[in-house]
């Protein structure tokens, strides 16, 4: 995707307006006149320009791609075409998880601007895991997303030249895929400018892992894997910051990193998030103990998307496997569809062998790399915050030194439990 | 790729020698008057128009594609694009791999069209195999043209961007590999109107492998493997028919099932070729004994090809290592270049055990499905035909199910000669 760059300009508030009311749909769907609409700027993610706009009767929101990383600025330049690759992929989304990503309005390519349906009350979910918020649907509804996104777009749905073609439609898309390569799978590893951790608590930690080469040797079997295993078109930042959720709703948001990848990475990144939530919550607390109810909640909610995720993918399986893997004419019989069952097993449990590996990864970048994380950066007390952080990432070193060593989600949530309140040696 | 087939026409002699004429540089090249050059169509390939140019200096070779598969027909169509496809693998490999491919004289993708030069007096390989030929150079040159052209487009010596992007460039080759798909992945395990086999004396071992779930789950991982692991740019095709050879020189050729795929893929099918000529060559004996010495020689090149592959790559892994996979600033140090020794280690058994498994499927397929090799048909006597396949089935077998358990070389090797003189039971 090579872009028009002649066309693009940013629109800031009175240039939206004006395009916005240029759109009979979006205009009358705001209602009242385009004056009067409130416009505001409410991006906080790393990337982009995100705008809220209210007229009388409904809101929108509006996501433009700037030309760079907006966390670090212009220095760091990033393609536009990022958006075409998220419009590509919700809606993608859209049609395969329909009701759990936003309702798309309008795409405007040379823009790099997207308008979508206003979420609303809906509240970032990593915000809501901060302040010990539950949310009882939430393990039902991503598990359904992410069974049903990386089942049908896999060799288990697709015929192989459909996916062929699919994995190119999204190859272009490597400069994001090139941030996670360096952020996650590299710079954590060693020393690197942008890195940052919690000093002076977690020098000595963060020596130690750039030190430990049986994780450098696992973390690099698993930046492989993300390179080379295009099993499936992945969100691809499936994190607690990318979800909105109510009591009642849950809607991913974000997919700009999407490309055909491993599914693991996927279903890794929610449970990382999640596990952080749990480590985060100790930091949190103003009265001990009075979190318990959502720590356990944290921990179940760890266990039930791991296993809705397994079922529901197994269950697409049994159902509709029109791709070009496992041919069905190859498992007839009894006989065959008894071994075609233990092999849908094996299969599980191959990926959630990934899914513990970079559920790990996940994690290690959050507390050593450049983007960090509010489950932990509210934590006001950095000797507290060091503390939840190395709990998280003992385990997370375990995970991807031996992943395999975990045989259940249980294995990960029983290890997590041990951990609440092991001290960890601070270097201060 | 979408070819404008309006312009596309089957270059029959006349055409084809006007064609050639009005290229001032190709004609110098044959010498003489146009009207004397002698044209003779050659191909014996299963997909493909080829014609050897003589005039009265020089000869080229010229090969068109045919919009279907020459051997089955024009009911089963096939995309002329797959010229293209095999010009840009021609290309890659000429510069990674010089002197290892023929020289690229010109391409026409309207006419799926490329010239090439004459290779004299090579013949293909597997004939001379049949002959009970020796190629010393053999060993050494596939496993140099192996190791730099798997090793040179892969995530160890490519920054991931440009990896990607290359992956996109030949993912519309889909038809070809479709073909790879069904006919070594699929149909020998099924019944399938395509299979043929030495009837009626392998009809009992026929039955046995499409009743085998054991073997039907290991084909099946390694389809996925074939379909979703974009490890390097392959061949595709590497059988003993695809290579062109004198007593000191080896050419490969026709690699218009390019992709980006599994290297064992490749190295599978050089093993796999020499392994039938190795069970083939019982059956070309008159007088017991009297290949003795061709089929040493056969195993000590099945060796040589895995351990000079192995070896050379590694050696370019050590100082070519310019990707983004295993990022050199993880494994700094003496105990980091230790780490990563190990780690290059476990990354070849990894590949090797990949290649035992593709070996085996290269090798059944050519045994129960559509495409057979003249190692077993130029055998004569059914019986003694179906004696040589059966032993190399139960070779392929084993190598399929439990191919991790063949941890070097030497194991496949020895597990051959063991079989050189089994009686297998025939169904008559």
């Amino acid at each position: 995707m090579t872009q028009g760059r002649g066309d693009y300009r940013i629109l800031q508030e009175a240039a939206l307006r004006d395009y916005l009311a240029g759109m009979p749909d979006i205009a009358a769907q705001l209602g009242g006149e385009p004056a009067a609409w409130a416009i505001t700027e409410v991006g906080d993610g790393n990337l982009n320009l995100v705008f809220i706009v209210k007229g009388a009767r409904g809101g929108v929101a509006v996501k433009q791609a700037l030309p760079y990383v907006r966390l670090v600025g212009e220095s760091w330049p990033l393609p536009l075409s990022r958006a075409h690759y998220e419009y590509l992929a919700l809606s993608r989304q859209a049609k395969l998880a329909p009701g759990l990503v936003p309702a798309l309005l309008h795409h405007n390519e040379t823009l790099a601007l997207t308008v979508m349906e206003l979420l609303e009350p809906h509240i970032i979910m990593r915000k809501g895991l901060v302040a010990g918020m539950r949310y009882p649907r939430f393990a039902d509804d991503i598990s359904t997303f992410m069974a049903r996104n990386l089942f049908f777009t896999s060799d288990l749905a697709l015929p192989a030249a459909e996916k062929k073609e699919a994995i190119a439609a999204f190859a272009g898309n490597h400069a994001l895929c090139k941030i996670t390569e360096d952020l996650i799978f590299t710079d954590p590893y060693r020393i690197a400018e942008q890195n940052r951790w919690t000093a002076p608590y977690l020098d000595g930690l963060a020596a130690s892992l750039r030190d430990d080469m049986e994780l450098h040797v696992a973390i690099s079997r698993l930046k492989l894997k993300f390179m080379a295993s295009p099993e499936a078109l992945l969100h691809g930042d499936l994190h607690t910051g990318s979800i909105m959720v109510t009591e009642s709703q849950t809607r991913v948001i974000d997919p700009e990193f999407a490309f055909y990848g491993p599914m693991g990475f996927d279903v890794g990144a929610v449970l990382a998030n999640l596990l952080m939530a749990y480590f985060a919550s100790a930091g949190h607390e103003r009265a001990a103990g009075e979190r318990h109810e959502f720590e356990t909640w944290v921990l179940e909610t760890v266990e039930q998307v791991w296993s809705e995720f397994s079922r529901k993918f197994l269950d697409l399986w049994r159902t509709e496997a029109s791709g070009d893997a496992y041919p069905l004419p190859l498992f007839a019989g009894d006989k065959g569809a008894a071994r075609l069952k233990a092999e849908r097993q094996a299969y599980m449990q191959r990926l959630f062998t990934d899914t513990v590996g970079f559920a790990a990864a996940k994690t290690i970048r959050r507390i050593f790399g450049l983007a960090h994380n509010i489950d932990f950066e509210l934590i006001e007390d950095p000797r507290k915050r060091a503390i939840s952080e190395a709990r998280a990432v003992r385990l997370a070193r375990g995970m991807m030194v031996e992943a395999a060593a975990f045989r259940t989600i249980a294995d990960v949530t029983g290890a997590a439990r041990k951990l609440r309140d092991w001290q960890p040696e601070l270097s201060v």
